[in-house]
């Protein structure tokens, strides 16, 4: 194992648009892997790259990248070639780290978990939040019980631009909060509705609301939006001891603890004797640690790959995220109506 | 006319929890007013009032109030109550300012307009916002044409209690967002949906969503809660021109208008190609008067009485935002499915 | 004693510019006082008390106030009037709270005490900030060690006006900080030393920084100024163990503790190997009473009054600071040297 | 002239520890320049950077570095080895950029700048903030005379760490707010004074506050620590007409002007008419891009090899800060006492 763990693995990754670049810079920077080759459409981008990193190969044929000796390659590319994409990987036996959202179909990620599965390879998505610090708190926050009972939970993602010109702003923003909300509540939502309007681009919805329902009562809803003045990540846990605010925005402050809830009255007799009880208490912001989520994750892919493990991000859970998101388009065609989900 | 306005009118204010006291503060001291009379079921509440303002008289029977000679009544007491004690005022020929909202029914709503029509008072419901200099300056904004047309509205009303008994957190917090969109748009919507959850009292919704369809296209979201560990109070209205929002927590910059937008692409035959054109520029915080809005308010009820006029926030805009809050509240049952409004 | 509580003693203000009519309210208000009577040179500043408490006697002759039967009087004239009126106010044997500073010169102050001292009465300086809960709340955490060691303060309070024309901006704003050091330090600085500029009135300092040095190495900065655009009120204490500022702009995390801190590092032999240890940690952010600073001091002069007590802020702490406030404003003078203290 | 820009420029860069690998990132992918060589005593840091650039040469040994046919140097070692660094550099007919301080001792610099001369090389120091977008605009905006005649500037650059071994605060924090100053003045201080004190390593001041003083009657603060809990870069600048404020911490709205300011009232013989006039107005956010300083500075280097140019951070304007902190660290040795300063 540990003679294994020496072995460099080497990466190919496709799409250098806003996102790959990132990706190249730490499969170059983490021991373990060798950034070898890249490709993209643009040869400017590739230009840019080779620039940074004189060592790296690049090729505007992805078909060159899946044809060399790279074992890991990372799908960077548009979302509606996700799947093309990942799944000629697969085919050519490669581990995959596809982007988030996995796929635009949901029956398209079954098939790709499946060839995954059959070919023995790592199939990942890169929700990244997942391996991020502040949501590993939040997560391990909740499961210790001291927020209480959790009562509801609003997340906002807003700012100006980027545009997509092939998905809606749901497609492209939620993901984060659905994978988020998977994650640190450990149950999938019964329902989801959604509502959003279509301001810039003809008939993609720049302006979202997704309200997520879970089996206890949870209701956790989403606000995206590509039209806003400000750049907004936040995430309000609310329960019934404790409240949690992760702002993402802050550099240092991200997680604060709010240790100040509202107890249900004890049953009263008159109306004049009715009072609710409010607990005002301290505020804590914890100390957690700035790694980069990005790296944390790249050096997961690399590590699931030598071990034959499954990551924490896997296809299922990419799956799961994607039939979400389908439902909430549904809803927003249906003037809002809530759809059930089926799992 | 300028004889009428030097004599002093008798006001009296039903009920002194937590707004009343703001009432009774300032009719004290606006000039033209007489400070006579406030009712009230709780003693502690009449001696807190006489301490502070000795020649004040105090009952616990609001009939005395009614009997005695004001020509004018306040009343702030819970919702519940509000068609009760404005008729029977308007029934002793008394001019009424209602706290909002007007009444929890329409059909009050519009009984009370009718007997202030027949008796010939000046009906006004406190809506406080539209008195506010900041929304003012919105209005007008918005009016001159400087934000382009208006895409959508972001509206965050949330904060840690007070918690009504009588009513749910959408009558309690969103009358004052619909009375503020109503006022800035000068439209009424043509639909709403809502979703929320009751989370500390049974069946009293303590969080909650708004959404409100305008005819041009515009959607309104509000999001108000009792349950929340930060006082939020923002509006963000964006622009095809420009972006502007208000948040009314901030001590000095309550407005910020955002010089940037994006405008929609020229049509372009190939996706590499297209791209939209973003507008980055300055930010500007207007100098707002920090008049008290509720100063403004209770002399513009004042000025309404001595002047027989309609007031800006009328008994007719009381029963819209009624209207609105119902339908509201009738999504909420059904699931979230928009309710069609009818004017 | 318990008798003696019940009865209410008669209180005068005389001022009612800035801070009076706040003192006005408080005494209207309080359980135990009797707000009687009003001076100020200005009839319209007495009508504005007239018509808010029709109760209150008025007056434009100060000695009328004197000549009445107000067992207590609060000064809240210019500075270069403080001494004259208190000293009158004793003359007549009234118990005297005095606006901060005290007095413009220390030998005025001595005789205030020593008059204070031979007629039995209580002498209390308005140093409100050692009523504040946050001040209290520093304090306390200081004098329980949590900080460690004190190394030092800094302290900032700038806004843009209220310019004073009898007076600098240090005798204006750093009495509040000096006040603050002194109580929560519990003790005296050894020297003074200040710099400073006038730019908008001739002589009269409106940006100045003043610099305490205390006997056991403790720097502590006050930077004052009329001319900022933004008000800061913010005091930054440094220790060895933790850090805590405390903002009194911010409406309700006022303090916030920091749980890091520097070690000094290990002897070692080579550079190479030297590091100094950081500790980061948690933020917190204490619950703090939100009770009034002024009606805490207005309480506790009556408590005084009544128990024959002194008070937290007699004049032996207005002098004190007086004797500070004279220094720096002679290192002013001299071009920044520092000045040595003598107590 | 053109053929000339084409040509690459071979860069070597000494010290990789905090600082020198930024200027490494920046001189690998700024076209123009051939990031060649990398010198420092510890392996490990080499290794980091052979991990993210392959290509580029390292050594333990910078007289390797000096030997090799770079044409430029760029030296980012402790600060108490630039003088013997950039003298070797310039010896061996290299271009030379310095990081700020450019040396300890003024002699040093004066050196350095003939040398310089002599062998007709480019010498610049590292004061990025010349290059910074935000500066710059500073800059313009008083040199346009909005702001009215400049009254004084309060610089505070503080924050927990990095304490150096071989400097105090001063020399390591203040070179950056001193190089903005007189950039944005355009004028040299006439004296200047300091206090400080050395908590955490003895002898080496680790909070330190200094004045300068200009001959139009500005009064400049500079406030500097690495020993504070909060991150804060913030300059005040006022005028009599308007004020600004630049804080390098806002990740976008890094530059505020306020419209208000305060004018000298006319004359007037009575105290009670003498009213100070006050004009409050609107704050303004400039759109300023979002360019990276450090690369700018990096393009301008080059540009000045290129084109046989001064920098606008030559050898004079490093000489000119390091005669300042010079004169501010007598003072600080001298009780505070004002320091003459002769150019």
């Amino acid at each position: 194992m540990i003679d294994n763990k020496m072995r460099n693995i080497r990466v190919g990754v496709v799409g250098c648009g806003y996102w790959g670049p990132k990706l190249v810079r730490n499969f170059q920077s983490i021991p373990g892997a060798d950034m070898y080759i890249v490709a993209d459409l643009r040869q400017d981008r590739l230009d840019h790259i080779r620039g940074l990193y004189p060592g790296v190969r690049t090729t505007k044929d992805y078909r060159e990248l899946l044809a060399s000796p790279v074992e890991a390659v990372a799908v960077a590319t548009p979302v509606s070639t996700h799947y093309q994409m990942a799944k000629e990987a697969l085919l050519h036996n490669k581990h995959v780290l596809v982007e988030k959202p996995l796929t635009r179909d949901s029956r398209e990620a079954e098939e790709l978990i499946a060839l995954a599965k059959e070919r023995g390879r790592v199939l990942m998505v890169g929700h990244t939040f997942e391996y991020n610090p502040a949501v590993q708190y939040l997560k391990e926050y909740i499961a210790k019980g001291e927020l209480g009972r959790v009562y509801y939970i609003n997340c906002t993602r807003v700012n100006l631009g980027i545009f997509q010109q092939d998905i809606n702003v749901i497609w492209d923003l939620a993901p984060h909060d659905v994978s988020i909300l998977l994650y640190i509540l450990g149950m999938k939502p019964t329902q989801v509705s959604a509502r959003g309007a279509a301001y810039v681009q003809p008939n993609i919805e720049d302006v979202a609301y997704v309200t997520l329902y879970f089996p206890t009562g949870i209701m956790a809803d989403i606000r995206v939006s590509w039209l806003d003045p400000c750049k907004i990540r936040r995430i309000t846990v609310v329960g019934s001891k404790k409240m949690i605010v992760y702002d993402d925005v802050e550099p240092t402050e991200k997680i604060k603890i709010y240790d100040k809830g509202v107890d249900a009255p004890p049953y009263s007799d008159t109306l004049e004797e009715f009072r609710l009880s409010y607990r005002y208490g301290d505020i804590t912001t914890p100390a957690i640690s700035n790694a980069e989520p990005l790296e944390l994750e790249c050096r997961h892919f690399l590590e699931c790959i030598r071990e034959g493990r499954s990551p924490r991000s896997d296809g299922v859970v990419g799956l799961n995220v994607v039939k979400i998101l389908e439902g909430a388009n549904r809803s927003l065609k249906n003037g809002g109506l809530a759809e059930e989900l089926s799992w």
